[in-house]
Formats: structure tokens, sequence, C-alpha cells
């Protein structure tokens, strides 16, 4: 995906010189630009115009219907009005009452955070980026599940770490071939792990791995980076405390993106004090501090409505996970398996090893259903026999037609 | 500035093994974190300890009295009102709209625009951040006014960019020292300049020189970055072109911080297609999109009261101008000179050689002044007699007691 700064041909004398002078700045962007090729939104569009009603398995998202519009806009209006004296540069770190809202949120994930080890971030991506900033080197290792979040990836890229994908399965990392891997490779600083209802497959890190992962970073002195947007969204099952709840050392991501909406980028880090400050000051030459009169909206909606909200919403989703459960077992062939999330967005689809899902896309979406390939989660893109199905924006009915489309589409492909 | 990592002592058995083990994961932390030393608000908060009621001349803010709380509250309401469907993710470059209205914004700049080149930033702290990431390999050269915005440098200096200062003198950077160090620093990658009221120094560049610092850019085959969050401010005089008026491939700065309210942190870049592209693109990786609500609030503020709000806030900020060039008149020692800006927030103090006005701040705090000291915004930090002093949120007769304030502390200065 090797950046391609070739600029197309203008008539206007103008963008003529532009096109002339721009061709030349762009051969002076620095390296770590290589990585930015076309995006798969570009891809995704197309799948669009195929069919005149797709059913779209593809959102990381809530859904829209469920965001409490109306009480978010309540909360505003309270910001707004405390806003007086708020409106200049300040709170870096993030508005104070709301940081001891996020201390008591994570409180029943297992969690003992203090608000000044807090930093309110633009959704957990820039808490991401931010802990790059503060570890990595050109070179440095990171290890990571295969398969893992694509935005993460891009982010360690963009630092240009060496992605070194460690082996998974229904129960997230293998911790020996984390071990091996920390042994081969004297360059790792950094392990990242989405362990609670992982993006892309939905599994779960089982308590043991989680203490076996902690200790091998701290024998090895790596920083493990623990991304976290899906645990307050369980359905089933009692919470696996977070590793961040097992060693104070973990650096901890946190959004309100899932419980609340993507739109308002609102996450925070939580991590110990020598790195909470170095992420600190890192934000600051990023781009100072959050929208202010959003942390106080988020602030309000955290004190007021947003545990009954996610309360509510949690019902909502489990009955699609289970909807998308059932319709996998009644309409894909017996030779296709898939994960059992017990919370979160996500379920993963393995095909026999000969079919590939990327080319499979086009007919998916000729038959009227839209997936994310699966190897767009592989760092390497070296496996393409799967595919990451979500159920979060998709009403029953529709989840159940969408399988049952993806189903006519498996069975009428070459050696289904 | 180096980092210091150190913890403190403490006695509980928790944070003590954190202590431990932080103080390994902080042993690999990346080497551009050396930059981050105390912050010169520590310095700051003790002036302020010092006098019952200090004049505070340091801000670099809008008055917070005149940002329109009320109006912007009822664009905020239209915005959540504007809001089903725009909570997801989204809008990397910006919600279309308000990229057309900045584009009408500029445009009695004298910029020719297109809402397909802009990208909305989280102030244009992040439009600096992401410019650097398009272009900054370690080692590389910033060529810049010397003295210059202090938040850029940071901002450089965390890309590990050799800074590199040019002189500048009543009319902003000197062009014939510009092209000496064009020649000197094959390395340049960027030239950074605040050509319209600059920061900290009030001067504004004129045309001649700026057209030919747009040829010294096109020869030398290097970046213009304009910052340029002042224009808007002008209170005497006619608009002098930006240089991205003069040459489209400069990479302009613009925000919303002065003109509404910099705790919204709404800015913009406009750049070149292909730049543009990887500003995009970096911005991705970075934290995705601005807050979507409050894009809509900037839209609808900007197509409803914005224009009428800057020319009221005008008045203010001329009075305030010419009620701090009128007490320096009266209450300074000869021996100093200071700047006669024509618009944005700051005077600049130029004082003996010999009296070193960091030094002199404890003194200043103590007799009810604050000020910033000159030599935070020489990037090699090699001048100490120089002042800057902000009169944007000062009320007009707290301005005249505080340089009286000010002329007392100089007078009492050894040898002034």
């Amino acid at each position: 995906m090797a950046t391609n700064v070739t600029e197309t041909t203008n008539t206007n004398q103008d963008r003529t010189e532009e096109t002339t002078a721009m061709a030349s700045l762009t051969t002076c962007v620095a390296g770590r630009n290589v990585i930015h090729g076309p995006s798969i939104w570009t891809d995704l569009l197309e799948l669009f115009k195929r069919h005149p009603d797709p059913v779209y398995f593809g959102d990381g998202s809530p859904d829209k219907d469920l965001i409490p519009l109306e009480r978010l806009k309540e909360a505003s209006i309270r910001a707004w009005d405390d806003a007086p004296g708020c409106l200049g540069y300040g709170e870096q770190q993030g508005f104070a009452p709301l940081r001891d809202l996020i201390v008591e949120r994570m409180r029943p994930l297992g969690i003992e955070g203090s608000a000044d080890r807090i930093l309110v971030t633009s959704g957990s991506t820039q808490g991401l980026d931010l802990a790059c900033r503060v570890f990595l080197e050109p070179g440095d290792v990171v290890l990571l599940e295969n398969p893992t979040f694509l935005g993460a990836t891009e982010i360690f890229r963009a630092y240009e770490a060496r992605l070194v994908p460690v082996d998974t399965d229904a129960d997230g990392m293998v911790m020996d071939a984390l071990e091996a891997a920390l042994i081969a490779e004297p360059r790792t600083k950094m392990i990242y792990t989405i362990p609670t209802f992982q993006n892309p497959t939905g599994s779960t890190m089982p308590l043991e791995r989680r203490q076996r992962l902690v200790e091998l970073a701290r024998q090895h002195n790596v920083a493990v980076l623990e991304d976290d947007p899906y645990s307050e969204l369980r359905y089933d099952g009692d919470v696996v405390a977070p590793l961040v709840a097992l060693d104070h050392n973990v650096i901890y991501l946190g959004t309100f993106s899932k419980t609340i909406a993507p739109g308002i980028r609102c996450g925070w880090t939580l991590a110990p004090a020598g790195i909470h400050r170095l992420l600190v000051a890192n934000r600051e030459v990023s781009d100072i501090s959050n929208d202010r009169i959003m942390m106080r909206t988020v602030y309000h909606a955290a004190e007021g409505f947003l545990t009954d909200h996610v309360a509510g919403s949690l019902d909502v989703y489990r009955s699609r996970r289970d909807a998308m459960l059932g319709a996998l077992g009644e309409y894909l062939p017996e030779t296709v398996t898939w994960s059992h999330p017990d919370g979160g967005f996500f379920v993963w689809i393995t095909l026999p090893e000969h079919i590939n899902a990327t080319d499979l896309a086009n007919q998916a979406a000729d038959n009227g259903v839209i997936y994310f390939p699966g190897h767009w989660f592989y760092p390497n893109a070296d496996e393409f026999n799967s595919i990451r199905l979500s159920y979060s924006t998709v009403p029953e009915d529709r989840i159940v037609e969408g399988i049952r489309r993806l189903g006519e589409t498996l069975r009428s492909a070459p050696g289904a």
C-alpha cells in the first residue's frame, strides 16, 4: 500500500502550477507516510452499489437508534450553563469531575484507578497514538493478537514499528506463543491486546492467561497496552478482571465510543504515574485537550443516566447476538465455524481454507450482504478464509435475512 | 529540560511495587520524550501566589467575557437537533458545510480555498502536529522566526527536528537571513512563520517579504507552514495577503480559538491536494475526527453570528491595545522600546540588554504584575531582555495599572 503522490492532470493554469510544485513537495514527505495507501472505505463504498438493500455487518459502532440523543442534549445544555470560565485553554488531563466518574465506572470491572492517573483522550484511538509516542522508536517491535483491530495496526505502523503477530485460539492470545515471541524479539517494546470481547474475534481471555501475560511482560520489561472498549457490554457470564486490575503497570485504554457514541470522540487512558505524565505531555503537543464542553456533557451523562442507558442497551445487543448465532446455525454450511462471544459487537467466521472471503465479498454484495473480510485484521494479511460480522447496528429480522444471504453465497462458492 | 522519570517514595505496598516496575518501564520510553521537562505553568502558578491581585498579561486567549456563550449554546442545541445519524465514526475531513463556510471566511483575507482541501482539526495545534507527521524525519531542519510561538517549537522538537531560528525585525522574518539559512541548511524541510500579528512580537510581514518568502521556498523545495490565528483580529490598516494567497503550496493553519474560544478545540488546515490527502490520512491514525457535535455547533455559529461577533470584539481589543500603548508611553523608562501591533493580542517589550526579564519576573509578581519572559519564545533560549504582554483579556483600567506596576518594577531594577 505505497503512497501514490502523482497528481491527475488539470487544465487550469493555477492548478497546473500547484500540481508541479506540489509533486516536488510530496517528494520530501517523511518515511512514515508510506503506510497511507488507499482506504478500505473506498472498496466498501463500491460494495454498497451492488444491491438495492444490502444488510451491512461492518459497523463497529453502537446502534445510532440507541444513542440517547435527547438526554445528551440536556446534558450538553447543562455543560454550556457551566461554561463561563471554562472555554479557555486548560484541562490538559481532562475535566476533573469526569475523571473522578471514570474511576467510578471502572470499579465494577475490578479496576482501582485514581483520577490523577487518568487522561481524557479524543477516543481510545488517541490513547493508542499517545502510547506509541511514549514508547516507540522506528524498528521497535509490537506483539499483538493475530488477528487484531485494524485501526491499531495502522497506528503502530505510523510509528514505523515492526508488528509481530502472536497466535490466538478461542481463548485469545496463546501464552506459550507470546513467551516465544518475547524471547525471539528482544526489541519488543509493547504487547497490544484486546482481552475482552476482542475485535475482530469476539473472544475473551481467561483469568489465568491474563495473569501469565502480565507476568511475562514484567519479566521482559515491556509495556502492556490493554484496549478495552467493550467490557461494559457483557451479555452473559461474569466479569474477568482486566489486565490493569492485575498489574498497575498496564496502560489501559477506555472509551465512551461504544457506550455513548463514537462521534463525541471521548475516551481515556489509565497508566502508572511516570507513564501518565508522559502521556499528558505528549497530548499537549498533539492537540492540547478534548473539547471542554463535550467533556462536561459526558460528565453530566455519566453522573446521570449512562449506567441505566448501558443496561438497557445490553438487552438489545444480547438479542441481536442471539439472533445472529441462531441464524448462523440455521443457514451456514457445516464446513463453517464461528465464535460465541459473551459480549461486544462481533462474531468471527472461519471458512474452509480454500475459500477466499475477500474474493467472495463481491458475490456476497451482489447477493445483498456486506461484511469485513478477515484478512484486513491479520497484520501480515496472510489469512483469507475468515469474516468479521458485527450485529450491533442490525435489527434481528435483518440479521436473519443477512445471514441467510451469506449462507446462500457461501453454498454457491466453488467447493464450499 | 531533560525528563525526570524518578518516582517519589510511597509507603503503600501496591504503590511501591508499581514504582519499581514503572521505573523500569520508563527506562524504555522513546527518545522523543526527552523534551518533556517541567511545564512553564508550574513557574507561573508560583508567581500568582506573590500578590493578592496581580494583573496578568500572559493570556493568549480571547476574553472569556466576550465569548458569545448564549448564542453558542443555541447553536449547540441546533447541532444536537441535527444529530440523528451523525454520531458514528466519520467526517474525517470535517463536517462538509463547515468546510464550505471556512472557505467563505477566508475569502476576505484574499484566500481562494476549496472545501476539498480543508481538514478540520482539534485547534491549529493539531494542524501543526499533522504537518510535522507529514514532513519531518528526526534531524530535519525547521526554520522559524526568532522569537516565535512556544507551542510550535515544542511540537517541532517532539518530532526530533533541529530548529534554526531566523532573525526578525519590526517587519517580521528578515528575508536575507532566511535565504542564508536555506543555503546553510540543506536538510531544511519546513519554514514555519506567523506572518500576521506575530506571536510573541505582534509584527506583520509586509507583502514584498511574503512574496520573497514563497519564492525562496519554491527555489529550495521546502514546505511553508503559515500559522494564522490572528488575521481576523485586525484593528487598523489593510489586509496583507496571507502567504497561501500568494502560493497554493503553502500549508495554512487557521483556528476558531481566537474568534470563538480555545476550549472548543476547532481549527483547520488548507493545503495542496497531495499534502492534504496525507494530512487527512495522518489525522485518521491520530484521533479519527473532531467531535461531530462541536463541528456542527461551530457551523451554526459561523453561518449565523460569528462575523458580527468578531466585528464587535475588534472594538474592545482595539481599545485595550490603545490603552496598553498609551500606558507604556506614560510609565516605562525611556530605555525600553516596544512593538505597535495592528491586530492580534500581543505587544513585545525590549529592555536594555543587561536587564534579565526572567529574573525580574519574581519582583514584578511581588509588585502585582505577571508577564511571559521573552526568552521562552527564543528557540535557543538565548535572549533574556524581552517581555511578551497580552492585552486581550485585561480591562483598560487594569491594563493601565499593570503597566504602571511594570514601570515601577523596571525603574527599581539595577541599572534600569
